[in-house]
């Protein structure tokens, strides 16, 4: 078991932002950006609920601020620092996620503030909270407007994919297991997005339900044309792309793109993003969400998508 | 077992801080106060090591707020807002603390910015991410300078033999148990203080270990008058005021008094404050606690407070 002061120690050895204040103060300490709002987030990842028991442990730490810096990129904020909430186990366990999140934390160049650790609990539930801050106004998931476009970034479907693989159901490519291990924030997308939209959200339980949320928060409906919904060449070989793949792609979530909402005449295909961007249906007034596809409206599953504890 | 979607509709009745977003966006989004530093802190709270099975979940809501907050204070920090992470379990002990987190809330008039919720994970372990804005500079644990005086806000060892009153260990008064169940960060103290010291840090730990901490981050060393503790009556009564009394008093920790270094010839009792201010040692070149009282030094014992996970 590792003891906590032998766990901070490790974490000295890497953390060198002055807001720091070298972990040995009670709370970290930032001079706030002028003229930026700050964007809060707090995600949680449980072992047999998040990750799998067998995942290496240095991609769990990838997760888990992966997904934090998903937020942020959905708000269009830099990433500023972040604090650690820990639950110590197995000494090789936690040595290994330590190891991975100084890799993953210098991928992204966010410094560690702080955080809190503690021993002798039960399960692993490991909490992260990161800082960013954004231009004003920051993007809300609360204002599409009816007739915007409804747009994501990247491929959709590959992380669900991947969870297949990882849980030994399908043999596939490592490039699909990796996009369900290592899922990649879109940090860059979401702030040269961020002035173009009037919405936006990150994909977490599903592009369906994170599209109906979207709507539902703007108090509108959503069309969606599931023939327009990214697919990887990989996840078309692996899955295919009739009707019932596409419905697992847009239903299985920890896709980590960005979903937004746009004005239909706003060319944001042209503002020379790395990433693909794809429009792939509409908001109406209205309630609910509706699929169609070439062969009509679609008769959607009970579940949009992964839904945390029902 | 409560669901992650009522869960949060409970939340949102009394969420009403435009920051946390009706608690619909995937991050809070706040407008950083001008001229003032953030103070970010984050505290974890575990079943079986920082509260008991049989402690009412209103009070555990109330200490995982307090104890956050308690590091607010001792960086002269007024609280802005809170994030939580919560792992869910049965519904009454579900509803009860969130009854106990908005009542706390409430008092402190802090508002919930939002977090994220977790179930079907085996232990709860709760935690917190408070943030803060101060004045420049902001206490540090690390300032302390040879010659200053060593201060304690309050009285010490209250919540010790509270503790010992909510293990069945003894029978005591109520307001020892409040002590150890119901901590009252100090805020307003804390705010009135830190222009006056040169370091500050709340005592979670124990008095002791605390100040040893300030002392080594600090590159000194720290002698103690344990005649000068501040005790209250109701643990004079009980626990005793004898040098065995007065170490237990020293290392219990969980006070959630402030400790601050402030210079020799400072008139700090004369701020008027409503809580007792005591001086109660010095700090000095070189390195470690020595403690002290009428009948001479004092051998202290190995563990000089609460150290988790050894």
């Amino acid at each position: 078991m590792t003891s906590e002061s032998s766990f901070i120690e490790t974490l000295r050895r890497f953390v060198t932002a002055e807001a720091a204040r070298g972990l040995l103060d009670d709370a970290a300490v930032l001079t706030p950006p002028l003229g930026r709002d700050l964007v809060l987030t707090k995600d949680l990842i449980a072992e047999g609920i998040h990750y799998l028991r067998d995942d290496p442990p240095g991609d769990v730490a990838w997760k888990l601020l992966a997904v934090n810096l998903s937020d942020l990129a959905a708000k269009g904020a830099r990433p500023v620092g972040v604090l650690l909430g820990y639950v110590l186990g197995e000494e090789s366990w936690d040595s290994a996620f330590v190891a991975g999140l100084e890799r993953a934390l210098r991928h992204f160049d966010v410094p560690l503030l702080g955080g809190d650790t503690v021993s002798g609990a039960g399960a692993r539930v490991l909490s992260l909270t990161a800082i960013g801050e954004a231009a004003r106004p920051v993007p809300d998931r609360r204002g599409a407007q009816a007739g915007d476009a409804l747009w994501v970034t990247g491929t959709i479907g590959d992380a669900g994919a991947g969870l297949r693989i990882a849980r030994g159901e399908l043999k596939g490519p490592r490039r699909l297991l990796k996009r369900y291990r290592l899922p990649m924030p879109r940090l860059a997308e979401g702030q040269a997005l961020a002035p173009h939209v009037h919405a936006m959200a990150d994909i977490s339980d599903g592009l369906l339900i994170d599209a109906s949320r979207m709507a539902a928060a703007s108090g509108l409906g959503v069309e969606i044309d599931l023939d327009a919904v990214p697919l990887s060449p990989e996840f078309a070989d692996l899955i295919g792309s009739d009707r019932a793949a596409r419905l697992f792609a847009a239903t299985c979530g920890d896709d980590y793109e960005l979903l937004f909402a746009a004005p239909p005449d706003d060319r944001i295909d042209e503002l020379g993003l790395k990433l693909p961007l794809r429009r792939i249906g509409s908001f109406k007034p209205g309630s609910g969400v509706l699929a169609y596809d070439k062969k009509g409206e679609i008769t959607l599953p009970e579940r949009l998508g992964y839904v945390h504890g029902d």
